[in-house]
């Protein structure tokens, strides 16, 4: 595995690329050098900190640390996912948000003369960073609307036919936003096998934690399997921390090299750092998370299903309700109450309303808000 | 002015390319619709906020927000910095480090056929932003490092006799890094005047403020008469937030708007919008950080040559000093002895070593480290 196959569809310049050198941090000299008490003016950093005001809206944390770098490599962060995982921490890429990481692909892997494959009603993302590097995007049909067990879920059978040689780049949201539909681990890696090895298949796990372990994908071992293989995660869905932008991709170190060689010296701000440490070694504040979305999603989708209602199958931390029609107007009715749900009209599924899956007060509310304007527009 | 004669450079992906559409944030539907008291079930975030132990980091802030997405549009941050610099809001582009704008650029305007112009010895991000796109790198050589007034510092009309068909984007700095040389105000202009219009010009300013007033260029003047200008500023620096990763762009309106296309939904995180609104508010500490970093520079600047050494000229927050022989040993001397300086090997300036104005205190160690160094390797 010195030489894996998907080298030779990274783009050349990515591949000449020596990554930019930032200064040391502080903590690095004591790690490498044993120095205590040492000082930095290799930055070009402000020596004074930053505005006393900056400062106090940040009083418990990193105070006289706000005008220094972040660590670039996220050496900390790295360590304590590389332990979560049972990986090394050379398999993993950071990224701000796994926007980072999605982005990354396109940008070592697509340009123009090569194609992107992934599914209809798929993230917005993929398609936009597919555009954006001049690749052409293969929009694999989803699962027909009325589909037995999994309506407008990823056809991964259509995704093998559809593999041609320009295709550098798969990707594959399992669970899938804006659907909440979900693959099974058989369908998964029966793609793998027939997905050639210079092709990356990336494959998105934002909602993974939401999933019922029954259904979950090993994905740590299909990565020992597949070097080709690019697994994403996010600190904002379960972890709670939406508002500062990390991610992370799990992959061969070869492919993770590649990836890092695109990456913003210091894509991942410091508190984002910290925040995600800490996050991480909270798995009681996880689980709890998890078993308020398992209880409400079911309450949710039983309420909405009484309401006379269609919804997609979620194994995420959201659900995606068939109105029949156009649903805008139930959207402007929801927004004009004070509800702030998710239009679909921009992924062409104007019947569709998505809405995330809040605390039992909030869920309640959206509920009985939505009787309200079905009964207005019904009677009257 | 419907039609800036720099589209004609845009990568066809890019002119195609629909922005990603993110959930409403709360404060926006307030805005848009006076609505007060809304829940946002958007953007399929965590109902119970982040951790307690996260929280508890960032106590005095966003506590209940942590979970939520940042304001991909950077709504009050750019009315403020529309205000401080007397321009429109749609003339501002938020990037995650005033790195992430130079990306922006790259990936707008750059491709396998397309060249990027930059000096010698000029900030390592230009090189490799356009290799990363597979774009031809032209690099003007500097001044020599003996000229009179300038060593080492950009060569305008040397950029001039470069500026080939297939230029698509220039890159200044000024003050440039790692350097510390500037330019004066009428060469910037003049070399305006010369550039095609189709040709995209970013003028990194990132060291701006430690500038001596008379000597800064009226970037705002120039922005009216040149639409193919972006002038790329950072809070990084003065403002003391390295950390938090925040810089911008003035230009155009629809320049800003090619740029927006390739920028992330949500590239600046939470913290780091609103610690940059309260940093352009605080202009006591900017003051206070000019004046010192003037009185330092000006005292290492002497301090340094009193050692026989030489410098270069400097309008930044930091002194790159040349020692005529490779500085390898005296960087690694100072990291032994707990002082982190730049090393400008990969600058290939193996001679050099540029050191940050940092405390008085901080100033003081390192020339003493400095003495303690020459006196070792000279005496014994």
């Amino acid at each position: 595995m010195n030489n894996p196959a998907y080298l030779k569809n990274a783009l050349p310049g990515v591949l000449q690329l020596a990554p930019y050198q930032p200064g040391m941090p502080l903590e690095e000299l004591q790690r490498r050098l044993g120095v205590k008490d040492a000082i930095k003016l290799a930055s070009n950093e402000n020596p004074l900190g930053a505005s006393p005001a900056v400062c106090e809206m940040l009083a418990a944390t990193a105070r006289g640390e706000l005008s220094r770098y972040p660590d670039g490599g996220g050496f900390r962060l790295k360590k304590k996912l590389a332990a979560y995982h049972g990986v090394d921490a050379d398999c993993i890429t950071l990224g701000n948000g796994s926007n980072d990481l999605l982005e990354f692909v396109s940008r070592v892997f697509l340009g123009p003369g090569r194609a992107a494959l992934f599914s209809q009603y798929a993230f917005a993302v993929y398609s936009i960073a597919t555009q954006a590097q001049n690749a052409e995007a293969i929009v694999v049909p989803a699962l027909p609307r009325d589909h037995a067990s999994m309506p407008m879920g990823h056809d991964l059978e259509g995704f093998a036919r559809e593999l041609r040689d320009d295709v550098a780049a798969v990707f594959i949201a399992n669970p899938n936003n804006p659907t909440g539909t979900w693959l099974a681990p058989e369908q998964i890696e029966a793609f793998l096998e027939e997905v050639p090895e210079q092709v990356v298949v990336v494959l998105d796990e934002a909602y993974f934690d939401y999933q019922a372990p029954a259904l979950r994908t090993d994905s740590r071992a299909l990565l020992s399997r597949y070097p080709n293989l690019l697994v994403t995660r996010t600190f904002s869905k379960v972890y709670g921390l939406a508002s500062l932008r990390v991610g992370y991709g799990l992959s061969h170190p070869s492919l993770a090299d590649l990836l890092n060689r695109v990456r913003q010296p210091f894509n991942n701000n410091s508190l984002a750092l910290l925040a995600a440490e800490l996050a991480l070694e909270d798995q009681d504040f996880v689980r709890k998370s998890v078993e308020l979305n398992t209880r409400e999603l079911a309450r949710m989708t039983a309420e909405v299903h009484a309401l006379g209602l269609k919804t997609l199958p979620s194994q995420a931390n959201f659900l995606t309700i068939d109105f029949g029609r156009d649903a805008s107007p139930i959207h402007q009715g929801l927004l004009e109450r004070g509800v702030i749900v998710r239009p679909m009209g921009s992924y062409k599924m104007p019947d569709f309303i998505r809405v995330s899956i809040g605390t039992g007060e909030e869920n309640s509310r959206f509920i009985n808000t939505l009787k309200d304007i079905l009964k207005m527009s019904s009677g009257a």
